[in-house]
C-alpha cells in the first residue's frame, strides 16, 4: 500500500495545476460560508433550503403509506367496499400532495425574498417546518371525521400559526435588511414591500380563521374555505388571465422583484424544484424496502418449524415483493432520470411547469403500491389484471405529465429552455423520445394486456425488463431515425429540386464513438 | 388584485438592477446545464449525487424501523428477553449504518475522479443504487440466520456486483476522458491511473469471494473477512499511520488529484457530507410522523362504539405518541441546526472527521425509538427511568460526537475552519456553546433523573422546552458571559499592571442591536 502511494507520489510530481484546481474548490467553499455584516453573522440559506426541501417532500408522499398498507385479501374482489376504503385513502393521498406542495411554494417565495439567514431564522424555519409535518395527519383526521369539527380546528390552528411564524420570519427579515433579496436592500420603498407581503401571507391564515368560525356554524361553507385555500393560487392566476382577456389588456413580463417573488405567476427556483422532486422520488423508491427490511425476515423459529430450516425455500414466499421491489427501484429510477434530462435543458420553470411537476409527482407516489398490488394475486386472475393495468395507468400518467411539462416549457421556450433543447434544436428529439418512452410502452402494454388478458403479469414483466435496455439504446435508435429521415428527406428534396443537398440534418454528429 | 399590481409596476419602475440580478442568475442556472465537447452531451454530476445521497441516506437508516417498532409492553421488564432482541436489532442497525456509509465513501471517491456524467453512466449509477439499498436486506438476513451460508452469499453476491458496475462505470469513465476530473483528463499517465483506481475497487469484491468460497468450508472466517470489508478503510489508515511513526517518517499533505481520491487519508468531499447529514436527519426527523399517519387515525366505527362519538376523547390515548414527535422532531432539528452551524464554518471535511460525523449519525437514528420509550410506560415506573436515562445517553452521544467532529476540526485547523471560528478567533466561543449545549443538557438531566427519579419524566420533558429556548438566548448568553469575562480581566490586569486598559476583549461586538 504505502509503496503502492509512493509510486502515485512520483507520478504526480509533475502535475502543475493541481494546487490551482484545489484553490478554487477552496474559494467556492468559502463563498457558501458565513459573511460578516455589521457584526451580526448571515449565513447562505442553501443547506436551510435542501433540508426543508427533504422534509417536506417526505411529507408530501408520507399519506400514500396507509394506501399501500391497505390489507388486500386475494379471495376477495378488488371492486367491493375495500374500493371505497381505497379511494377514501387515494384522495387523502392526493390532497395532502397537494396541501404539501402549496406550503412549499409558498416557502419558496418567502426565501426569495429573503436571501440570507442567521441563526434565528434557522430556528423560526424549523419551528414552521414542525407544524409543516403535521398538516397530513390533521388533514387525514378531517377525513376519516367529516361531520367532526375537530379536525377543521386542528388544521386550520396549523395553518394559521404558520402564517404567523412566517409573518415573523418577513418582520425580522425587513429589520435586518442585509437579509434581504438584493434588490428590495437597494429600494427605496422596502415597508411598502414588507405590508405587500405581509398582505399576501394573512390571506390564507384569514380563510382559515373564516373557516373556523364557520365550522361551528354551518361545516360545509368551511370546507369551500379550506378548498378555496388550496386552489387559491390557480384560481387567481385563472381569474386574472380571463380578466385580462375580456379587457383586452395583455400581460406584459415585468422584471421586478416583487413580480418575482409575490406573484401568482412568478417562475419557480429551477433548484428548488429540483430538491423537492429529487427527494419524492428517493423517498418513493425506498418506501417497498423500508417495508421489505421490516416484515421480511422470517422468524428462525417459524423457519425451523414449519420449512424444516430450509432458509430457501421460506423466502420464496417473499418473492413477489422482491419483484415487486425493484420493478418499482427501476421505473421510479427511470422516470426520475427522465425528470433530471428534461429539467438539465429547462433554464427556468414557470408556475404551471410546477403544477404539472407536482402531478407527476403525486402520481410517481402511487408506484409502488400499484407494483406491490401486480404480484399479490393469483396468476391469471380478474384482479391480477387489474392491478396490471392500474399500474399501467399510474406509470402512463407520471409519464404523461411529464411530458407536459416540456410541452409548457415549449410554449414559452424563448425564456425557459436552452437553445438546443428548444423545438427544431440539436437535443429535441431525443429529450421528445426519452420523454414519449413511457407513455408509449404503458399504453402498449395495456392495449396488449386488453387482448391477451391471460398473460397479463408476463407482459408486463417484460415490459419491466425492457424499458431500461430501450433507455440505454434510445440515443442510438434516435440517431438511426433522424439518419434515415435525413436521407429520405433528401432524396426525396433532391427529387424534387433537381439534386440541391439538405445537409441540415446530416451536419449533426450521427453516429461518434457513443452508444 | 390588479389595481395592487399596478401599483407595484410604478413603484419598481425605478429598480434598475432588476434585470441585471436576473441576468446573473440566469448564467448561473446556464453553468449548471449540459456543455457541449464533441459532439457529446455530458451534465453536470451534482443532481445525480444529490439523488444518490438522498437514497443512501434513507437505506442507511432504515435498519432503525425494525427496532422503533418492536413491541414493547408496559408490565414487561425491559431487563429480560426482550433486552437481548433488541440488542440484535440496534446492532444490525448500527452496522448497516457502517456498511452504508463505507459504500457512500466509495461512491464519494469514485465521483471525485468522473466529474461530468452522461446519460449512460446516470443509469449504470441508478443500478449501482439499487444493489445498494438492498444490502440492509441481505445484512439482516445474515444477522438473524448466522449460522445459514444464505445470508453471506446474498450479500457478498451483491457487493460484488456493485464493485463491477463501479469497475464499469470507471472503465466507460476513462474512455471518454471528457468526463474525468481535469487533472487526471490533462495528465499523461491516464492509463496508470485507471489501473490503479481498478486496483482498488476490486479490493473489497475479492475479498467477497473470498468470503463466498470460504462460506461452504468454515463460516467464521467468512464473517472475519466482512469485518474486514467494512472495517478496511479504518484499518488500513491506521496499520500506515502506526507504519509511519514506527518507521519515522511523517506523511507530507500531497497536493495531487489520486490522493484527493484514492487514498484512505483523503478529504470527503464537503457537499456530500452536508447532503448524506441531511437526508438522515430528514428522514429521522419525520420517522414518528410516519407511524403517526399511519397508525394514529382512529376508526370511525371504534369512535362511535367505544367513545360514544367523542373524538378528543379517542385521541387522548395517542398523546403520548404526539408528544414524542414534538419532542424528537425538535431535538433531531436542533441537533441539525448544530451541524448545520458547524458546516458553515468548516472548509473541508478530513476522513476522521466523516468517520465521527456517520457516528453522530447513526446515534442521532436512535432518537425517535428513544423518545417513543420514554411516553409509553407508566408515570414514575422503573421502565420509565430507564427510557429516559437510555433518551439522555443517546442525545448525549450524538452530541459529543459532534463536538469531536470540532475538536478533530481543530487539531488541523488551518486546513479545515475559517479563520473566524480557529481557535481565538471571532466565532470560535460561540460556536464551542453551541457544540457543548446538547452534551451539557443531557448529563445535567441524567444525573438529576438519577436524584430525583420519582420526577423523571417531568425533569426531561422540562429539558424537551427549554433546550429551544436556549438555542434563542446563546448569543446573548455568550456575549454577556465574555463581555463580564473581558470586564473581569481587564480589571484584574490593570489593578495588577496599573491602569493600561485591556480592549483586545471589548473591542468586540458585544450587544449590537442582536438578540
Amino acid at each position: 500500500m504505502a509503496e503502492n502511494d509512493r509510486e502515485i507520489t512520483d507520478c504526480l510530481a509533475e502535475e502543475e495545476n493541481a494546487s490551482r484546481v484545489y484553490a478554487s474548490t477552496h474559494s467556492h467553499l468559502e463563498s457558501l460560508t458565513p459573511s460578516d455584516r455589521d457584526g451580526n453573522s448571515t449565513q447562505s440559506s442553501h443547506r436551510l433550503l435542501a433540508y426543508s426541501d427533504a422534509l417536506l417532500s417526505i411529507i408530501a408522499t408520507v399519506m400514500i403509506l396507509p394506501v399501500a398498507h391497505t390489507k388486500v385479501q386475494d379471495d376477495e374482489e378488488l371492486n367491493e367496499s375495500l374500493q371505497q376504503l381505497l379511494t377514501t385513502k387515494i384522495a387523502v393521498y392526493l390532497m395532502t400532495f397537494l396541501i404539501v406542495t402549496v406550503a412549499w411554494t409558498a416557502h419558496i417565495r418567502l426565501f426569495q425574498v429573503i436571501e440570507q439567514i442567521d441563526d434565528c431564522l434557522a430556528l423560526l424555519n424549523l419551528a414552521c417546518m414542525m407544524l409543516i409535518t403535521f398538516l397530513p395527519y390533521t388533514f387525514s383526521l378531517m377525513a376519516t371525521f367529516p361531520e367532526k369539527t375537530l379536525g377543521i380546528l386542528l388544521f386550520c390552528t396549523c395553518v394559521i400559526v404558520i402564517g404567523m411564524i412566517q409573518a415573523m420570519i418577513v418582520v425580522y427579515g425587513f429589520s435586518r435588511p442585509f437579509l434581504l433579496n438584493e434588490q428590495i436592500q437597494l429600494s427605496d420603498n422596502r415597508p411598502f414591500y414588507k405590508w405587500h407581503i405581509l398582505r399576501v401571507i394573512s390571506k390564507v391564515p384569514a380563510l382559515c380563521l373564516f373557516a373556523i368560525v364557520f365550522s361551528f356554524i354551518f361545516t360545509p361553507v368551511s370546507y369551500i374555505l379550506l378548498a378555496i385555500v388550496i386552489f387559491l393560487p390557480y384560481i387567481s392566476q385563472t381569474a386574472r388571465w380571463c380578466y385580462g382577456k375580456a379587457t383586452g389588456r395583455l400581460e406584459q413580463p415585468v422584471d421586478s422583484v416583487l413580480f418575482y417573488s409575490y406573484h401568482p405567476n412568478e417562475p419557480l427556483s429551477k433548484d428548488r424544484v429540483e430538491a423537492f422532486s429529487d427527494g419524492v422520488y428517493a423517498i418513493v423508491a425506498t418506501l417497498l424496502i423500508l417495508d421489505i427490511c421490516e416484515d421480511n425476515v422470517p422468524d428462525p423459529k417459524e423457519v425451523q418449524d414449519r420449512f424444516g430450516g430450509n432458509l430457501v425455500e421460506a423466502l420464496k414466499g417473499f418473492g413477489p415483493e422482491f419483484l415487486a421491489y425493484f420493478g418499482s427501484f427501476a421505473t421510479v429510477g427511470l422516470l426520475w432520470f427522465v425528470h433530471h434530462s428534461l429539467f438539465l435543458h429547462v433554464t427556468r420553470a414557470t408556475r404551471l411547469m410546477g403544477l404539472l411537476n407536482t402531478f407527476s409527482l403525486a402520481f410517481v407516489g402511487g408506484l409502488p403500491l400499484a407494483y406491490q398490488l401486480t404480484h399479490r394475486f393469483a396468476r391469471s386472475s380478474r384482479n391480477e389484471l387489474e392491478a396490471v393495468q392500474i399500474s399501467c395507468v399510474i406509470i402512463f400518467l407520471a409519464g404523461l405529465f411529464q411530458l407536459a411539462i416540456w410541452v409548457a416549457a415549449l410554449f414559452s421556450q424563448s425564456s425557459t429552455l436552452h437553445p438546443y433543447a428548444r423545438y427544431g434544436g440539436r437535443e429535441h428529439a431525443f429529450m421528445f423520445a426519452k420523454l414519449a418512452l413511457y407513455p408509449c410502452v404503458t399504453l402498449g402494454t395495456y392495449t396488449l394486456t386488453c387482448i391477451h388478458s391471460r398473460f397479463s403479469a408476463s407482459i408486463f414483466h417484460l415490459m419491466e425488463v425492457s424499458v431500461p435496455l430501450a433507455f440505454l439504446l434510445l440515443r442510438l435508435a434516435v440517431r438511426t431515425a433522424r439518419g434515415l429521415l435525413g436521407l429520405l428527406l433528401s432524396a426525396v428534396r433532391g427529387a424534387r429540386r433537381g439534386g440541391v443537398p439538405e445537409n441540415q440534418i446530416s451536419r449533426r454528429p450521427l453516429g461518434e464513438e457513443e452508444t
